[in-house]
């Protein structure tokens, strides 16, 4: 069919990203940068169904392109895990093993960290969501030792804990919870969006049950797209299949991700393998940084030393200006937008959250300069 | 991040599309080739998270990229319903109107010839799954005036009527159902999958109360990425909120579709809008290509005359050759795909489906000249 009244879309109107080729220190954006590789697949497979072209009836179990080797033979061994699937995104494989595990008026334990999307999956199914407390400003950190007590209060069907969580970077003792889910027999979820892809992790070495990832958040992936990895003593219950339809899971609905965004997670993984093994220089890069901002009078919040490149700042002094500026917290994006760099939410000025993940030393070294020259403008 | 590592997909095994540009025939396609404004608009918004970048909280408010005016303003007159949602395809909107109007041993009422994912969906919430029957080889046809006496048999939560169905394309008396849905006070979904973008459909003059799209399948648009449609007197059910995260959709999980495929759904849009006014010129289409393919002995399946691009086909002749040849029934696939033509599923020789919506008369000609080659060579 001819596409004679097909618009192009640089004549449509808001479909410009206007933050394309800055600096981004925008938290939910670093680690979902694509590849050469990925944006190559983007345009082979971006039409509809394009991965389905050989399927037999199940998305992961398709061999061209190469998805079942990608699920069966390259995800478990990456993520520590016995059995790997494909998702729409981490919130969707949190509410799967939700669902599969447990039923309404459950009890569920969840750090007191959790992304606001465990929240709502446990909502979803109808749970009883009770939180382990961080330990306020300015560290927020979670103890895990405190499960425990509560895991013996209210016999939860399940625990959870975001590693790290996205609010602040903390990476919690997710190994030692580990050994309390063995201990009390609870089945644990590990809600890695900021870790799978970014740094090494391992569902087996922490002790895990489960473990979730994020293709868009963590793995250089278009959104949306996730992975969930088990022990294969939870293949039957969550990846149980239809009565009717025997080769179709219930919980994915059959398939899930049948489309592209699969395809630039798959593209990228060569890349993003090979990303975890310099984590170490992600961390020292994240602490310098976060050393720099201080001596600007930002306060970092969460864990010191830093292990994440997610950073969360309480900046007093841009607060103060904010106050008395004709843009009041937009003057932040502003300034930061006009200097080449891309961060915190358009708005904030007092406290913010930015990633040191995609960029580089010198990059960063910019930043810092930028964040001094805009202090010194309003001084 | 340098990408040293990163191998270019040129390089990577198994991530050359074979059919890309050949004439498509295959029925999950060929309603979901991108046009161009779509191709663009992977690349804009191809990285991770990158619709989100003025994100407030909540995908459906986001106004740049206009997804607000898209969802609130664009999408309801297109369906006919009065409150619009994105998901991320048909069978997870299916599932979100089950989850939240029935509970586990409800009944819902569904037609025979239903896809599968309404089975799936209804199995994952737990329902009681009754089938109002077709009326077998060759017409397949589902009279939904049976709906009446099963809706006092067994009092279903909700009724389903898959409109076409995937199979044969059969277009049953939607509207008649509307009068019986609103008769029995049942809520009614109707699955548009492949319906919705490819001919004009209305939910209110239908009389459903929830209507579900497929972008991947029928609109123009990157998979997978759907739409819901639903009376206003749904949406405090189905888009209920978070009783902690006050903005945030329980059934959605927050946000669905964060990412690309919404971006080349939206891109696609004013195409898709502007195509189901020429939906007659497809049905003769169609019409002529059985017509032609029937002079070769090639039976179809379903309702005659046909009102819908999917065709489904019986052809014993193919069928008599494939118990002779070395490639069995893959012969089929092979020999067309030489003529450059991709359609039936790789395997399929006795009876298989195809769409006209993607080729025009010509190409379509071409096809069953290519059809009378393959059995000349043959006999």
């Amino acid at each position: 069919m001819e596409q004679k009244s097909s618009k192009s879309l640089q004549k449509m109107s808001g479909f410009h990203r206007e933050h394309k080729g800055l600096i981004s220190l925008m938290p939910l954006q670093t680690g979902g940068i694509l590849t050469e590789a990925a944006k190559e697949a983007l345009v082979e497979f971006g039409d509809g169904y394009s991965v389905c072209d050989f399927c037999q009836g199940v998305l992961c179990n398709i061999a061209n392109p190469p998805i079942r080797n990608f699920v069966q033979e390259v995800l478990p061994p990456f993520l520590g895990c016995e059995v790997a699937t494909i998702t729409h995104g981490a919130r969707e494989a949190k509410f799967m093993v939700m669902h599969s595990l447990a039923k309404p008026g459950d009890a569920i334990l969840v750090d007191g960290n959790r992304h606001y999307t465990t929240f709502v999956a446990a909502e979803r199914v109808g749970l009883n969501i009770i939180e382990v407390p961080h330990s306020g400003h300015p560290k927020f950190r979670v103890d895990v030792n405190e499960y425990a007590a509560l895991i013996k209060q209210h016999a939860p069907k399940l625990i959870l804990l975001t590693y790290p969580d996205g609010n602040y970077g903390n990476l919690p003792d997710a190994r030692r919870l580990g050994e309390i889910a063995q201990e009390y027999n609870v089945p644990y979820i590990l809600n890695g969006a900021y870790a799978v892809g970014r740094m090494p992790i391992s569902m087996e070495e922490i002790g895990a049950d489960f473990i979730v990832g994020s293709g868009h958040k963590s793995m250089a992936a278009a959104g949306p797209v996730g992975v969930l990895g088990m022990k294969k003593k939870w293949e039957q219950i969550v990846l149980r299949k239809s009565g009717r339809h025997s080769n179709k899971d219930i919980e994915l609905l059959g398939c899930t991700v049948r489309g592209v965004p699969l395809m630039t997670l798959m593209a990228s993984f060569p890349y993003v393998k090979e990303r975890v093994d310099h984590w170490d220089e992600q961390v020292s890069k994240a602490q310098c940084f976060s050393a720099e901002l201080e001596k600007l009078g930002f306060i970092q919040l969460g864990e010191k030393p830093h292990r994440h490149d997610l950073l969360h700042f309480d900046a007093p002094a841009l607060y103060e200006i904010s106050r008395r500026v004709r843009e009041r917290g937009y003057f932040v994006y502003k300034e930061l937008k006009e200097r080449g760099i891309w961060g915190p939410q358009p708005g904030l000025a007092r406290s913010f959250k930015l990633s040191t993940f995609a960029a580089d030393r010198q990059q960063l070294g910019f930043v810092v300069d930028s964040f001094k020259a805009i202090l010194n403008k309003y001084s």
